[in-house]
């Protein structure tokens, strides 16, 4: 606790308190808020323990420099972190990683070295480095002072909302929950801690619920900020004591709670970020009459992958359909499909129209549609008008 | 400015201080703070002045209900105003708006109106209705009360940033300026206002530039929350008192200002909100050593629109570029071609390999790659490598 406190003083100086946001569209029974360290510096919460864990270190292991290996948001926290504090820093990144967080990282100023391989590959580079240069390795979650920089976020929280009954974090390595579990259950042990990971990538939940801590083989998920294989070994004992339940939520949740971040609060979440958000849409947790904090850990999320998401989420959610059609080639068929989808007021976004392709009837045609409609519901009852018609559906991509 | 104080503690209940937040992006030699007025309830500014407005009305006016016509912010503004107030609202929409505005409207508890047609039709419709109702038209800019709401803004960045030197504000039919001109012009003369419209739509500027009220033929812009023909009489007058300036920016600028505000302030706007920053982003106003408050005035993007923004900046930008190349139609060119690209550092994303398609030889084949990149210098390289090897480039796509 004193050293969160320190570390609160400490990142005062660099770090944004971000805003608590009530949330309209997740309160149902309850209210739900969110603590918005997607907007924080860097564009995650990792800034707060990168700099409080480098702004510990004396002055000789200073003039050493210090070492990371991520292709994210930890990178970007110690470059930052090193930048500020008049340091040097190497960064080991996979070459597999998007090109906009690297150049990023790099816009702090930190020496970056691209490491052709995963992250496991850049991982053993980086230790080979620390070696020669005797530098200082700043782990992304499994450290005290890591830990406790994160837990400047409960204390945040507390000041902002001093009637909370449940926060929900995003897991990883653990350090962010750690660090928020540690401090809150110190100062008011009635709120709920709830820890949430992607169900493929939960090293953390496996741990948690089998009581011992378990590697997993493969972890990838959209939330990538949180494919992590094994949890840390603090991290883990931490959350063994301090959190009181872990749930798993599904790739499509977490993509429909970044959509839904975007289109109702104006955010712009990644994956990892907004793994709270889908377990208090899709109800993974028991938060009924309760004051709720989400915490939205990040938003460094690629904007090309962004682009997917958004594409996925909407054929999701019945908000884009596709329907391809059968056609007699003669003439006025194009314009009676199209009177339909006009007439239930769905809105066309791509036609393509194809004569003599495959799988059909030389003599016949299909049409390709691609349209906006509201949901589900509304798509059907465009598609059994067509049907009624004497169309033939040949496929529907939803 | 009475009214700017009243609607204060009028809206003090239910629209939210935005916060102030500061851009580094943005921040070149001055400083330049972002008032997030797109994370006020619905989305936009427009809430403001809607709610002040129909809270001024008599009960005998509140019974017979308010009527408003917009595809947009308006809308929304109107519809949860109204809602608060336990008033009927009808708001006649254009059946060409999109599907998302349409429903969030509705959500809010307004009576939808779809009009076929354009906005022309929907506000010939809603006149018609109000004949026969005689309810209250709520418009969307030109009226007192609706500035007086919208200057509400200015007095809390006063507030948040006393200092404040210059406020960059979108224009569309000059509410949102005037309201924010006429406010902070009382209180602190010194500090300059600046309007932005997007060229495609700049019947402010045309007005303000030859010194009478103008009307433009068409309006067509991606700001299309801005896309006013003529602006209102009151708001021409008050521009021409009290706004320093207005500048124009193109729409690719506006795409681009859309884009930073996503990936580097992690904020969803929508392209009228983005006005300001465009405009500061591409030096349009002299800005040096000053404290620049840019107001972002609303989120609400209808998310495909968003996917195609993101899409059309990157290739802008140069972090996507689509090259064609000629292949001899043997083996080990696809090889030799991804060898290069991966040696540049540049991240494939697409591939479409044709053979025998047109306007190549018989014999050849063409190869079609979407791959990230840097900027156009490091497309560039990648394109001279390939030439130097003797490949000869169909087309490029940027």
């Amino acid at each position: 606790m004193e050293k969160v406190y320190e570390a609160k003083k400490v990142l005062s100086k660099v770090a944004r308190k971000t805003s608590l946001v009530h949330s309209n569209f997740l309160s149902k029974s309850n209210k739900v808020f969110l603590k918005s360290e997607n907007l924080q510096l860097t564009g995650s919460f990792k800034l707060r323990g990168a700099y409080y864990k480098i702004s510990k270190l004396s002055d000789e292991q200073k003039k050493k420099g210090v070492i990371a290996c991520s292709a994210g948001n930890h990178a970007q926290g110690v470059a930052l972190a090193s930048k500020e504090n008049n340091i040097k820093a190497t960064i080991f990144i996979p070459a597999t990683a998007p090109l906009s967080k690297v150049e990023a990282t790099r816009a702090y100023g930190a020496d970056i070295a691209l490491i052709d391989g995963v992250y496991d590959d850049a991982y053993n580079e980086s230790v080979k480095f620390q070696k020669e240069t005797d530098g200082v390795f700043i782990h992304p979650f499994d450290d005290i002072d890591v830990v406790a920089g994160q837990g400047t976020i409960a204390l945040e929280v507390l000041e902002q909302l001093d009637e909370v009954d449940a926060i929900v974090v995003p897991i990883g390595g653990g350090g962010l929950i750690s660090g928020i579990a540690a401090t809150i259950k110190q100062i008011k042990p009635s709120c709920k801690v709830y820890g949430v990971q992607a169900a493929k990538a939960g090293s953390m939940y496996e741990s948690f619920k089998e009581h011992k801590r378990k590697e997993l083989h493969m972890v990838n998920t959209f939330a990538d900020g949180t494919a992590v294989k094994l949890p840390g070994k603090l991290t883990y004992e931490i959350c063994c004591e301090y959190v009181d339940d872990i749930v798993l939520v599904e790739e499509d949740e977490i993509a429909s709670a970044v959509l839904a971040l975007m289109e109702k609060e104006k955010m712009v979440s990644e994956g990892a970020g907004a793994l709270s958000v889908a377990a208090i849409m899709f109800d993974k947790i028991p938060l009924k009459d309760k004051n709720v904090v989400a915490i939205v850990s990040g938003g460094n999320i690629d904007v090309n992958i962004l682009s997917r998401v958004i594409n996925r989420a909407l054929l999701k959610t019945g908000r884009i359909s596709n329907i391809t059609v059968e056609l007699l080639d003669k003439p006025g068929q194009l314009k009676e499909v199209s009177t339909i989808i006009a007439q239930y007021g769905a809105n066309v976004i791509r036609v393509r129209h194809n004569q003599g392709g495959e799988g059909t009837d030389i003599n016949d045609c299909y049409l390709k549609i691609s349209m906006e409609t509201r949901d589900f519901e509304h798509f059907n009852q465009i598609k059994e008008a067509l049907i009624q018609k004497g169309y033939h559906i040949l496929s529907v991509i939803q």
